[in-house]
């Protein structure tokens, strides 16, 4: 079962340690890039504490540098979106003729710009169904979902996109390929309402869409977002899929999206690609998104003032 | 000088207070009510803090029940919105055949609800621009501005208007006769925005228009505005005074709105009158105001958490 394939994993955090983890528990040759874990993670391990099964993935191949990894057929980027500026000096010793970067990233825009930096890389966006959250050094604790969206953006070979699905799947992963902008637009639909409100309004998921003009609003957010896809030719992102959306969180337990637990642990958020990028190409095709353009402002004029705070201790 | 003319203020808060007692203090006949702050008042007379020239009325012609004050010539409500329930029975003894009822309130549509319960009362709007507060007890803190806008909503007799102004000029107050609708849509282009949007993101009016995004983003809710008042007919609520506004705001001190201290001091907020009811006669004008209404949602989510808390406590 187990291709002779070789993957590495850049920005080990909650996402990119769940599923490098499982496919290295299931024999892939995983090698990890880690930043401030490397240490811990060397001489104890991984630990994967999951509703799907917990392990402990020991010994993990963690590098703390990708020249020490050397060239891969597959390299999955799970960094934070405000980190790619990091790829341009990452990536370069990963990549070999055919090697395939999968960026399991939040947002629109992201394989667009490492394209013009990789005029030559074979990309794919990787959109993860999943909540997870990593709670210490070294461990990862995966509370619900795990699905991940495989979208191919660049490669030539549909034969690459297809085995990394099929090795996926062979390390337990509920894998799919997708079109991939109908992919990266279903995942905004989500995103977009959910990560800004719940930061703006110190909610989590569930107090949102028990309240009815929050619930309201979010769908009226998830339908501007369905006009603007509509408007770019990109399929069945519409008010059913919106429906959908509202329906699976409110069968989801209370939860915190990445952006709020970033800006709750002070961590820069993500709000170029989830939101000005997005909103930008809304406007350039003729239907722009009012109320995302209002939440998007709001969280800048937060971040902006965190930053000001920090700057002024 | 002196007019034989009777007047009552209901709700004698910081805008009740202020303009009533410069009207008493000019040697004009002025009822107040009190609730609260009726001991003390009677007691220690009613002191005005003003950048404009402090002073201590005393006696005061202070009230419990408007019963014992009986008919007026002019009654001002400085009532909160949230309170306009009590006018039914606070008004009925201050009324005869020729009262003048002037709503110095907030918002949009509360001439429209008073005058359903009471249809044969001349009615007219004040539009105070004023900065000031009820710091304690029988004491009002006058910062900045002072002026006010009349106009006139159902009075026949335009002499009446006319003579009010008079009377406030008299008083030493900046006092204009403006076209109803028009008064009533211009202070909503600075209600609206700042109101929610300093409670939203828990700042004051400076560093909202300091922050570029923050700022278009008010200037945007402004033009919604103006594109409803426009499509009804409303004169001179245009790009221009959205720009007057953002200019006049600039120059004044830091400040919280009147909704962002009822947040801060737990009580309620006037969404209806400030919000909901002009974003249902822009809906129905064919121009709804989509970042006021995510405003909204946003304020009224905040209310009943507010609200939710405090009954599980």
């Amino acid at each position: 079962m187990v291709q002779p394939k070789k993957y590495a994993v850049i920005g080990t955090g909650a996402i990119g340690g769940y599923y490098g983890a499982k496919l290295a528990r299931a024999g892939f040759d995983v090698s990890f890039l880690f930043h401030r874990d490397y240490e811990f993670v060397r001489e104890h391990g991984l630990q994967v504490d999951s509703v799907a099964g917990s392990f402990l993935l020991r010994p993990v191949r963690a590098f703390a540098s990708t020249a020490d990894i050397g060239p891969c057929d597959v390299v999955l980027v799970a960094l934070k979106t405000v980190n790619n500026h990091l790829l341009k000096t990452l990536l370069p010793p990963l990549l070999k003729e055919d090697t395939l970067v999968v960026l399991i990233q939040n947002g629109i825009g992201v394989e667009e710009d490492v394209q013009r930096d990789f005029p030559d890389v074979a990309l794919a966006a990787g959109l993860a169904f999943i909540c997870c959250a990593k709670t210490e050094p070294g461990r990862v604790d995966h509370q619900c979902y795990g699905s991940i969206n495989i979208g191919n953006y660049s490669c030539r070979d549909e034969g690459r996109i297809a085995s990394l699905v099929a090795d996926l799947r062979t390390a337990g992963i509920e894998a799919h390929e997708v079109e991939y902008r109908e992919a990266r637009w279903k995942k905004a639909v989500w995103n977009m309402p959910f990560n800004g409100m719940t930061v703006l309004l110190s909610a989590q998921t569930d107090s949102l869409l028990r309240q009815p003009d929050t619930r309201r609003l979010i769908y009226e957010q998830m339908l501007e977002i369905a006009r603007t896809a509509d408007r770019l030719g990109v399929r069945h992102v519409d008010a059913h899929f919106a429906d959908r959306m509202i329906e699976t969180t409110l069968e989801m337990t209370p939860y915190s999206p990445s952006m709020k637990l970033d800006f709750e642990f002070g961590r820069p958020m993500e709000i170029y690609y989830l939101y000005t990028r997005p909103l930008e190409i809304a406007r350039q095709a003729g239907t722009p998104m009012p109320k995302l353009e209002m939440l998007e402002a709001g969280l800048k004029f937060l971040s902006q003032r965190r930053g000001e705070g920090r700057n002024a201790e």
